[in-house]
């Protein structure tokens, strides 16, 4: 169709940008740096982003497009650059999983190492939380800091775990809003670009992915988990920065919490030197990957956990945001049980249907605009593999808003089963695969 | 993904319509009603119907979705009722194509049958003219009517060519509008609904369709236009509306003017007994369609249009909605003639290049903001298969700016072919197929 001739100032016209995508074309670099750039400026409009983003959904990208799409969006805002600190930095990104804590003991981990850790994050949506969220448990913690003071807390403290500027791949921002409400969210070449936009231009130096696989995750099968996986390696490799991927198990939840104030309750275990055997072997697998891809192959992340060099950090980092780390987390007024029905062995305990429980619970939100509530969620007190007996309690949930029992307990009445006795669970391992 | 409850009053959520239409599958009715009925009421958003839109585009809809689609479109508006006519109805669709002034001609025809022509129509954009811009040429002539007044010139002169009314098919008109900067246009299940929804919530008794095939209709393809074609019959007859589709030719223009005071005045001298023999076949081919669409099988068109009767309705019609059928037309300011390079026959002469140079003369627009000049076009001295000579004149081109003159002559520039004397063109039939 003709008649898009569009402002004479504009390079294309966005008709013809989805049209071509539409039938499987593929789109020339000019075409995309000036699609990018012309929706961040407002000039492709939502609805013609949709569309492209469904073409993009069903017809997918080269890895040509893909990088370059990348690369736009890192173009669209500002850049972070860290290569002024005396130490070398690396960044964690995990694609979201339910209980999934470990940016908290992590970062002061891998700081304790020498190695800075920049780490922007982002609130809770839907049954998988936000770290922001987590942290926000902590009294008098701040999320939010301006560019001058993370990299103060960065030369003084090493870690710093705050909320991204909005300067950083302001286009990458619309997309995802956009994209969440339009079903075009779990899309690899989407999922990718907008994952690695974002942290390349937060600046780091290496980058580690833990891409969750499972109920709980938004890859539940391992093929496309690997696809996103090496997808994103490539593009760290292709923007300078060494990226390593862990796929890693989300059939059920990490550690024994999935709750805002109680994974910080055991983050700080770990950080302590106790804490569920998951959560630190995963720690400190990351924090090695961490280490390593900044160059630090001298040292073991396991040393500065057990000499109590990495709770330091931790104590630092949250005093820096303003939080008391030794004051006490917040409690949710009502707490009620589940109890095993049967003798026998937790064959299985499911990702997804803790996560949706504990945000029913109220600690995750439904739109961005909803508060959550601290203390609200759900503690384990079984993990698959693990002997129960009858009347034992499987989980407590917590919440303050205690009409909200019902439905959380609904969500959890499939969630798990109950082998005889004697059974042995079939269980993939914690750490799956490692794609570098 | 979770997390999209919705407000618990709708019946769904968007994003779980769109996923399964993007996933193939088959969208059940009351989703179908509801996705129609909340995007007329801004529940559904644009961005979720764009990628709503892109996905059916890919993924085709079933025979099944695609009359619930149609039905759901009539009844998110008014829907006229002609039955207390003395008289039966009939009205003709066309899709589009350049120089296809047939409604001014036919209209009078067959009104002057005895059977009734509610001819609610639009303007062009891009390179295909608009009925209703055509008509503006005339002086005085007004295309808006209310529904009374319609009613009554409908009682008296028996046809009416005016605008549609806002309320009907309010769900087509926002999503004419989407799928146009979507790129979604071109799309069996979306063009048959949008079109046969309006038709049908116009309350016509029966209906004839002009199902344009070739270079300067949207069907470039015979294959398609007759899936089209097929797909708006059913849809007629599932809605009680006795419809009858022709495919015709649109590789070159009909008759031998593109533009809106001379279409008129070529739609006046079919009138007068007169005009292009091509028009004046389509135009008799509609008309007996739609007297025996409307059950006078006792009358000839061809008998009104020779005894002047249909010359008369015509001037009526004009006047009755305030135009001067006697006034002269409007003339463009200048004028370029394209001569004949060399001797021959005129193998070809492309609709679309004959289109696009009359927009860009200005009898088109890009933008539905846009004006258009009621003298500007493209006059054609040679139709393909008439000898030309070298020098002769091609066609006259007319415009009130002559600095456009330029970009007309490049849209024409390979837009016709001369073949050496004696060549025979390989010419497609006027009337290539009939679906009824």
């Amino acid at each position: 169709m003709l008649g898009h001739d569009g402002p004479v100032s504009e390079a294309f016209d966005a008709v013809d940008v989805i049209a071509a995508k539409r039938d499987r074309g593929e789109l020339p670099d000019p075409q995309i740096d000036w699609v990018i750039d012309a929706y961040t400026r407002g000039v492709v409009a939502e609805e013609q982003m949709a569309a492209l983003a469904m073409a993009i959904y069903l017809n997918g990208m080269t890895p040509r497009e893909i990088a370059r799409w990348c690369d736009a969006m890192i173009r669209s805002g500002e850049r972070l650059d860290f290569s002024g600190l005396s130490r070398p930095t690396s960044d964690k990104h995990s694609t979201g999983g339910v209980g999934d804590k470990i940016t908290l003991p992590l970062a002061p981990i891998v700081a304790a190492c020498g190695v800075a850790v920049p780490q922007l994050s982002g609130r809770g949506l839907g049954h998988t939380g936000g770290t922001l969220d987590k942290l926000e448990a902590i009294p008098g913690w701040r999320a939010d800091l301006d560019n001058d003071a993370m990299m103060r807390q960065l030369d003084d403290v090493g870690a710093v775990i705050c909320a991204a500027g909005t300067g950083l791949a302001p286009a990458d921002k619309k997309l995802y809003a956009l994209r969440d409400v339009t079903a075009t969210v779990s899309c690899v070449p989407l999922i990718a670009t907008s994952i690695m936009s974002k942290k390349i231009a937060e600046g780091t130096g290496s980058l580690v992915l833990d891409v969750k696989v499972g109920s709980g995750a938004f890859m539940k099968d391992l093929d496309q988990a690997r696809e996103l996986a090496t997808t994103m390696v490539r593009l760290g490799a292709d923007a300078g920065v060494p990226t390593v991927a862990l796929l890693t198990n989300m059939q059920t939840p990490l550690g024994l919490t999935a709750g805002n104030a109680l994974e910080v309750r055991e983050s700080v275990e770990v950080l302590a030197g106790g804490g569920p055997p998951d959560v630190v072997e995963l720690t400190l697998a990351l924090a090695r990957e961490m280490v390593a891809g900044a160059g630090r192959h001298d040292i073991d992340p396991a040393e500065v956990l057990a000499d109590g060099r990495a709770m330091d950090v931790w104590k630092r980092m949250i005093r820096a945001q303003g939080g008391d780390p030794d004051a006490p987390l917040p409690v949710a007024r009502h707490q009620q049980q589940v109890l095993a029905p049967t003798d026998g062995v937790l064959a299985s305990l499911d990702a997804l249907a803790v996560g949706v429980a504990a945000w029913r619970l109220g600690a995750g939100r439904a739109r961005k605009e909803d508060p959550v509530q601290a203390g609200a969620g759900v503690e384990l007190h079984a993990k698959p593999g693990g002997a129960v007996r009858r009347g034992d309690p499987l989980m407590t949930l917590h919440t303050d808003t205690p009409e909200r029992f019902d439905r959380a307990l609904e969500a959890l009445e499939s969630g798990y089963s109950i082998a005889p006795a004697g059974a042995t669970a079939d269980l993939l391992p914690l750490i799956i695969e490692r794609v570098g």
